[in-house]
């Protein structure tokens, strides 16, 4: 028996052990996305208690809490932080088999150098050493440092000014460089009740009035060029799907119109207004060099009694199983016709989309840059072992894993770059494996190669972000 | 290599191994779903061979003898016991890898004592071994008693008179407790042709005429009363998918009338007035403390030559892979908004739904009870080493795995308990995997509870049936 | 650790490596489907250098290639054949855990007895090793009978004249029966542009003028019959998936005239006929005891853009996802009604749909021959270890496994028999482990019946070909 969660946690072969400590453990991070806040890097942030930074904002944890009956008192609501702590460590104990469980050690071991685990009998012991630690150590930007992360993409509205990354850019005592990335979501969800007052702001930020399809996209290429200013070089998507319904300039000016004045937009027009504005943005990012995100397969906040009470991004999501591959093909086809596919990571919430993923990116890689279309890494509520050995395993199946980009962050939390560590054990495993079994050579220059690129070199490359690859 | 189907069969490390005998082996049953008949409990029912026992009625077993080739004749027609039995074990020589052969040899080996496996050489010596017991020794109550059943829940229509239950209740003879479970599944399909004959049927048991929706759901009220007077606790449905067409009233009324006259339903219309009459008995449950179980993903039927010569469940039924998660997530969120979710169990016959349900449950947990949704057990097709690891790996991943209910038993054979110990294999050898892989700490306390949970407490919990969990 | 792809390559288990050493290494090869020149054949084509065999036509490798970002003069342009080569060889190097791998360096061992691996560095030495035996020794013919194959069915147009396949069958020379498969795509495809100018040339070869849905099928008719006299044995169809949309004999008639004049056919048209054609044929196979062979899930030619430069099949097809399990159930039915279903082989190029064809399968079934309905092996994107162990797991846990037809080659090069070699390796590990952990007895006599089955006896008496078992 393995012990709990040792130096070799996952690393289930020799092969795997050596491939994980020689070549992909002391890796820098690239953190191409996550949802963390620049102000509290700019700031430098201070936690009073481990409550605040693991429950504070984390609706996976939540979620588990919820499902074990815990109450929103406890949760969200006004409880004492310890007591918040106490019923968290109590839903551990169940949480077997569970990311989170794992995430979460890994987390103590790394930043707070707990080798125990987590349970309600153990529950003050974690307590104490986090918070003093917290206290006397660790900020926000030791967390970064002490993480080895060389870049971090915020995500971020066309509209922000994004005032602390200009902040964090003229700040020589830290030396990572935190870029904007591009979401224009709410430019794009014209079906949502708010778009009409979200184009006025636009307008206004733009200087530009947003008031036909033509209006709206020189008020976005207006807040791209913002944004390039910044050394934007990545854009993100939240997609239902990945649609194709192509439409007339005319067509759309009409259904731009009804969300300008808040009326009711149809599936088909939503889905119309939709595959313009992504091959729009498309297009640009091909000229800007940008890299286009799409994120898909999500269905968002589905308890309305729930969202009036805590609004979004609280817990409340689940997978959508309605994608059809074809229009995804027919999409990027479209953008093939006038060679004009921007570099391209998919994800899919969904982990029955791998297979078709994988042999769509097959049908548009050209010589511009080698794996130009990528399946991003497997994504929220399949960031596990079994889905991420899954997502590379089909990955490998189908394409050139060799060119893999790796890990994404997806933070909401300064503590979760453990889980590129949670990552390369996995993908260490896997290749380890395939040694191991005779299935790949045992050619440790080539080995290196692929390892060192996948934790972070191929990304470097990839992004074409002011980075150093690492021999 | 192991020996085959030994006391450790399944059990593929130390820790499974352990959990499994010190946990989980001499845990008793919760049979909470099943299709057997409440009247051979009652006349605690004689078998003269084990081919009445388990060609009788078990269209797994006639499915597999129809794709080895077999004639009808020895599967349900005429031919002798001896010689369909012959066929049986032919056929069992080429199951390799499928839970059919696994089940058989778990009955030999507990009921019967047989250690051997059956093939066509072994079958005279089976034969005659399985009889002799069958004769001497095992009748219907004897095998439940065995099993150590605590607790029994058959499936029932509306307008059953429950005469069985009440007769078994009455007789002190048998301490099992066995309680109706409701299956409105008649009156749930308004497109069916024999709907209206239903209607009649129900109106006549409940003394109120259904003519309308308000008429009923009324009648449906008062059905429920009378289950609720045996303890009745627990609902049944198959469904195609979990459907959300929202309607008035009045189209209620308008579709309800068409199926009482015999005119055609339309498809929009079926699923409106499915969705009406899915919301109404899940607040009813609410109210009444019961789980709905909804069964999905299956068409029935399909073999319509063969369908006019045996009529249904006779092993002609197939996965449908029509189920958008966007209507399950959005039915629920009807009943969420007035805070009307009943305790609901959710079982897919598609295995690649496993990892929507997974992310839906966790939107609507709330601290009524803990895991108050819960994804079923792998059920049907996927009731095999392969499906239940996947259906446990995924609710581990998403999901709060400590509070799951475990193994439904859905058997129509009094020999299908030992599916529960297939289960409790299957379920330790993933724990132990954990455990020995060093991904949950060796903490006997906490596995005991949790193994002990899902073999049995948790169900009880759950149900809330008049039984002491088990320390 | 192993050594890189030795003897027991895949091989994890004892038993593995004793099932595949004793029954299955050594069997015959049955290609009962692919898509190699049977002119090439007759020819006995010699190849000057291993770029033409590897790289002259197969677009997996293409795929590879373009996903490694190397430029199309490499892949399918001018470039020299040694720096083609070379460039593969680089690619090679980052396909670790891909099937491409595999199979070339299972043809490097087998037909050239090259032991080391393939990459930039050991690129000459390969390339000369290669082209010396191929210019020395290895003929189309040599490889055929090197890699011990019985029997070869190609695939072939209705409108084919198929002379090279009597050209063969003369020539006593050669004892390797090649046969004729039959796939009617293009009188399939009403919706296509050149649909018209097919049915013209299929009226022209048949002497039947095509001009509705009557005479489109006695030109069918006419062109079986014409197949039958070369014994022709099997059928194949590319479909997007199985449907079900009745017509009448009307509505086919007004949808063939709109193919037949170049007007739009509606989808819904298309369907109608598509759905008829195929019932139509299905029963001209079971008249004629031919196999049907369904090959569904995919979308051709994605990329609009390269279409316009290379054509069909030149790498850039992907997974289709839409096929619902409903109308292939009620397509099977409506056969079944008549008693009318061929012997049906389905494949899916999705895996998602491994588990709803093996429970449609098992409605189907009859006497008149074991497994008549089956699930061909995993397929192109799928054709791989994990691929191949999940469509065999499926197919285990769901049917009767011993009557499984096995391996198809579908191959494009004659170096590509070793696909067998690999899919044999796949099954004997599956099968080991059952038997290494107690899941089937070690029972020789029926292992080796099951493998040699599976390998090649079972495809014999499926298909009715005129061979011998091996014992």
């Amino acid at each position: 028996m393995k012990a709990f969660m040792d130096k070799d946690f996952l690393l289930s072969t020799p092969s795997a052990q050596q491939l994980y400590h020689d070549f992909a453990e002391d890796m820098p991070i690239l953190d191409y996305h996550c949802h963390i806040n620049p102000q509290e890097i700019a700031e430098d942030r201070r936690f009073d208690n481990i409550t605040q930074v693991w429950l504070g904002g984390d609706h996976y944890k939540w979620r588990q809490m919820r499902s074990n009956g815990v109450d929103e008192y406890y949760i969200t609501g006004g409880a004492p932080d310890r007591e918040k702590f106490q019923k968290w460590a109590e839903t551990m104990e169940k949480l077997i088999g569970n990311p989170l469980y794992h995430w979460s050690h890994l987390e103590l071991r790394k930043y707070f150098g707990y080798q125990g685990h987590l349970c309600a009998d153990t529950a003050e012991e974690v307590w104490n050493l986090c918070n003093k630690q917290l206290q006397e150590r660790l900020t926000v930007r030791t967390l970064i440092k002490e993480s080895d992360v060389r870049l971090i993409c915020t995500t971020d509205d066309p509209i922000d000014s994004l005032e602390w990354h200009k902040v964090i850019a003229a700040d020589d005592t830290f030396d990572v460089q935190v870029l904007p990335a591009w979401r224009p979501d709410k430019a794009l969800n014209v079906e949502k009740p708010d778009f009409a007052e979200y184009a006025a702001k636009l307008s206004a930020v733009s200087g530009i009035e947003v008031k036909d399809f033509a209006s709206m996209k020189a008020a976005i290429q207006n807040r791209m060029d913002y944004f390039d200013t910044l050394n934007c070089k990545v854009s993100d998507h939240a997609l239902e799907f990945v649609m194709f319904v192509p439409a007339t300039e005319e067509e759309l000016d009409a259904i731009i119109q009804k969300g300008l004045s808040h009326e009711t937009v149809s599936r088909e027009e939503e889905l119309k207004y939709k595959t313009a504005f992504m091959l729009f943005v498309a297009k640009e990012y091909n000229k800007r060099d940008w890299v286009m995100q799409i994120h898909f397969g999500c269905k968002r906040d589905n308890n309305a009694y729930m969202f009036q009470q805590l609004g979004p991004d609280t817990g409340f999501d689940c997978i959508n199983n309605y994608a059809p591959s074809a229009q995804m093909a027919d999409f990027l086809n479209c953008l093939s016709a006038t060679n004009e596919i921007p570099k391209t990571v998919l994800y899919s919430l969904n982990p029955n989309d791998d297979a078709y993923i994988g042999t769509i990116l097959g049908c548009f890689q050209d010589p511009s840059v080698a794996g130009k279309l990528q399946q991003g890494s497997a994504w929220w509520f399949n960031d596990h072992k079994l889905g991420m050995t899954a997502q590379m395993s089909s990955l490998a199946n189908l394409g050139c894993f060799g060119n893999f980009i790796g890990m994404l962050t997806d933070s909401r939390s300064f503590l979760s770059y453990t889980r590129h560590d949670y990552f390369r054990r996995v993908m260490c495993a896997l290749l380890g494996e395939w040694v191991e079994n005779g299935e790949y050579p045992n050619d440790q220059k080539a080995l290196e190669k692929i390892v060192k690129g996948i934790c972070y070199n191929n990304a470097v490359n990839y992004f074409g972000f002011k980075l150093d690859t690492v021999k």
